[in-house]
């Protein structure tokens, strides 16, 4: 028996029906160039259940404790319940995939058994097959699922580890070719602080840092702290921020990290930044559309790693720092700014803590959240409008027993409060979104992929990057930017029109407007013909490899 | 707003993530001669999906209102999320089939949506497909769901009716067509008797049967009451009798019912007593290869409709009586017999009651249940050992659509206590068994259908049907009977060898037994080489159709 921290823990405790606390993903990958697909998906599935040997916690179950909850080995590891062969319907389009994978990421993991399902999926086209992963969040967060997908994949085209990926093999080999002898995290007490009050006492000493910390987050609560946000301050209640059902959709698309990166270094901004900016720009897009847009901005809960360098053991070292997203404002480099600021005082925060210190902290400022999501006030007192999570993926296109890995499109967490989630991966030249939503309050999660979109061109255009380009109306009709990095662009006079409606007469569109809201009601209308057209319209020739982003409808 | 009934809401009431309350199964068909799979299967879901008048409860959810549950409109009912569209990895045999329907049963229904899930299922072979369906039992019971099935198909191969299975225009035609203007259950507040104490107002006048019945079954528990097998009394543990965890195992299986009615009719006996004895003899092979066939019988719980003829309408109007499954008799026509008499007793004491009489005595008698399984201790105390349902279904082949109904195999409900259910369904000439286990506690159900052939075999000696077959290990072989209603048999030497050993020397098999146990011995060394080359064995060729059975590993 191990003891689960207390960070792993909570996902458990909080868990519900409707409320599921896996974490996980599509892995995409294209069959290698001779392989037999029946022959090749036998072998990778008996790869797979061939595991005897897992590295924790994948070959334990969960057992409650008096003193809190434990893992404990399952010595009857049924691995032909763990390791799944699935098929889409044909045509086997990417529709059909984030339909299975919404259904998949929707259902409870079994408590009795080791909490991960991997899941081989056939039937699609141009010969590539998918793996969905679905690992409970207390067993792993994002950078440790990174760590997992690396172990198991190969650099080289031809090679072939003989292990699986949650194999103690995998994890050993993995851990020593990357960070060899080096130390790892130096103190284990410090990674697996039991609970808040021995944390306390150990940290009694030198708790200068943290009280300074708690101190300036308290001031946030009354405006003297800066650009520092906080959770809970002035968070505004939009459809995002609702009580969730038990069902999900999922979508992905991925976007040329080099578009990316082009703009971040004409706008001196971090790629955190500006995928921030970008998902701040869909979420004003979304709402502006559904007449909802607050006054307040939303704020984005966007978690920072606690890991030191080399600590591949954690199963969550993870602190948030509060982006606010501006949605409130309207010129799009104003609200990048914005982000940036309060992404910088979040990080000063943190940054004059130890890692230990951090983890305290964030065990202290999150108890609130972990109160009002168990008293069920989640989506009375939204913390945050919702999670927008950058995890640092490969920087090498990867193989798996010589598949070549197209793209990574996690899929996490919602709760009650906020209902979607927003988390992506670097991965080579690719930042790969994947989106999960509530089915239920958020029909048309779709919208936010073509807004990302629309919101990245934008801040090109701003980062003086392809200021003339086509109408983003021209671009519907099928025109192609043939080069990576650069994009279509949005007409900015569409956007403007939306927005000084807002200015002038505050959001409320439903009735019929007269002169002055003329051009919002041609927004909204256009808002709702694309809606309805969505379904048909021509697949958009983005530089985006592969091609996803067929709605899951 | 309609009030749950308290029978339906106890289902409610009773699940856990552990036990899912929903019941289904897998209806298998073939298609059409002349249609194309991906237009015919397209056009079933576009059948499905624009349903937009359901017959109760299927357009509602349920909502906790102060003095109970109820059933409330679903006015955003999403037909994609309820209608789904999934296929099966090559090389699609039963065998994925079951994997899948396993799965699929094993996930909880969305509370927040209405109970039900319809899967159609492409990629089997020889141009069948599958519906499976998961319905919670609060919303149905057997006799409904048959009545659904019915009200989908059409007995004449070119039957369209234009409606689907959950439409009330289905329903409504459904029960005009079978039932005309006959009056229906002639006391809706018969039917539905809202609580205990309520019921008991009602029956204060009419309480003499009642209170007859209560007292006879009260006997029983000091074995004064002749035949009558109850719960809890002398209800052995076994494998089976556990705590289940999470996940399920479904296999199924037809038997031509022909050979049942032969035996019934050379035995005097009811379809239902055969069935149970072709049960009580699987059950009985399975201990006895696991060396834990305990000295007490098992008792299967066997519900029997309470709904008067014409009712359509009602969720569940289902009693129990208990079985005595006489597990510990050696002879099999003494077995029969024993279960007969078990099963007469239950019902003389039913046939007392009027049927609201009956729903109440169900209330009352069942009420320990209801308290055990909230107090989690269903499987310390279990009230029975198994569940054998016997549902009557269409006599008539049907179709839908044009596509033939091949099968209809149910899939139903275990927990804490009982970790198995077999259920069938009397379809046309054949017998369809479904059986599901939970897939920790029982890992091996495949090798019940197995025992279920064996057992009936064993009957169809002992009625004189097939006394001088071939021996079963020359049938192993592959010797095949040709004709329907003629079975292969099994060696009646074989079954005495096992039987005289425990008559001798009571069930503990595991130490090496020197002389007298040497019969034993050697059964239990052959119970085990079957287990390991079960998955390797020639299919048998017994007069089965469609051939199911393929273990679901």
């Amino acid at each position: 028996m191990r003891r689960i921290d207390l960070a792993s823990a909570g996902f458990l405790l909080l868990e519900k029906r409707e409320t599921p606390m896996h974490v996980g993903g599509i892995n995409l990958f294209t069959l290698p160039e001779d392989a037999d697909e029946q022959e090749f998906l036998t072998s990778l599935r008996t790869l797979l259940r061939e595991s005897t040997e897992f590295r924790k916690p994948f070959g334990e179950y969960v057992v409650t404790g008096k003193s809190g909850l434990f893992w404990e080995k399952d010595e009857h590891i049924d691995m032909d319940y763990h390791v799944r062969h699935s098929a889409l319907p044909s045509p086997g389009r990417y529709r059909e995939l984030f339909a299975l994978a919404s259904r998949l990421h929707t259902t409870l993991l079994d408590r009795t058994r080791p909490l991960w399902e991997l899941h081989i999926i056939e039937g699609l086209q141009n010969r590539q097959f998918a793996v969905y992963n679905k690992i409970h969040h207390a067993a792993i967060d994002g950078v440790g699922a990174m760590h997992i997908t690396q172990a198991m994949c190969s650099e080289e085209p031809d090679g072939s580890p003989s292990y699986a990926p949650y194999s103690r093999e995998a994890y050993e080999v993995y851990k020593q070719a990357r960070f060899g002898n080096a130390p790892r995290s130096a103190d284990p007490s410090k990674r697996d602080l039991r609970n808040v009050l021995e944390a306390l006492k150990q940290q009694y000493d030198s708790s200068i840092n943290l009280a300074t910390a708690m101190r300036r987050f308290g001031l946030a609560f009354v405006g003297r702290s800066g650009n520092l946000a906080v959770p809970w301050h002035n968070v505004p209640k939009t459809s995002i921020n609702t009580r969730v059902s038990g069902a999900r959709r999922f979508v992905a698309q991925t976007f040329a990290f080099d578009r990316v990166k082009a703009v971040c270094k004409a706008m001196d901004a971090t790629v955190n930044d500006i995928v921030l900016a970008m998902c701040a720009g869909a979420l004003r897009r979304y709402l502006l559309s559904r007449d909802e847009l607050p006054l307040h901005s939303l704020k984005a809960m966007a978690p920072v790693s606690l890991r030191e360098e080399g600590d591949v053991d954690s199963s969550n070292a993870i602190g948030f720092i509060t982006a606010d997203m501006a949605t409130n404002v309207y010129d799009p480099e104003k609200r990048l700014r914005t982000i940036q600021e309060s992404m910088r005082a979040g990080k000063d925060l943190l940054r004059e803590l130890s890692p230990a210190e951090g983890a305290l902290f964030m065990q202290l400022t999150q108890l609130p959240a972990l109160l009002t999501s168990i008293l069920g006030l989640g989506s009375k007192f939204p913390a945050f409008s919702t999670v927008v999570s950058n995890v640092p993926g490969p920087r090498k296109p990867l193989y798996w027993q010589g598949a070549r890995l197209d793209g990574i499109y996690p899929a996490s967490i919602v709760f009650d409060g906020f209902a979607m989630n927003i988390t992506l991966v670097s991965y080579h030249d690719q930042l790969d979104f994947g989106i999960v939503a509530c089915r239920r309050s958020m029909p048309q999660i779709q919208r936010i992929i073509d807004h990302l979109e629309d919101s990245l061109a934008e801040l090109e255009i701003v980062a003086g990057i392809s200021g003339s380009g086509p109408r983003a109306s021209d671009n519907r009709r099928g025109s192609r930017t043939p080069t990576k990095g650069k994009a279509r662009t949005i007409g900015k006079a569409k956007t403007r029109a939306k927005v000084k409606t807002k200015a002038t007469t505050k959001t409320k569109a439903k009735a019929p407007a007269k002169s002055t809201t003329a051009a919002k009601t041609k927004a909204t209308a256009k808002a709702k013909t694309k809606t309805k057209t969505q379904a048909k319209r021509p697949v958009r020739k983005a530089a985006v490899k592969p091609k996803l982003g067929t709605p899951d409808r």
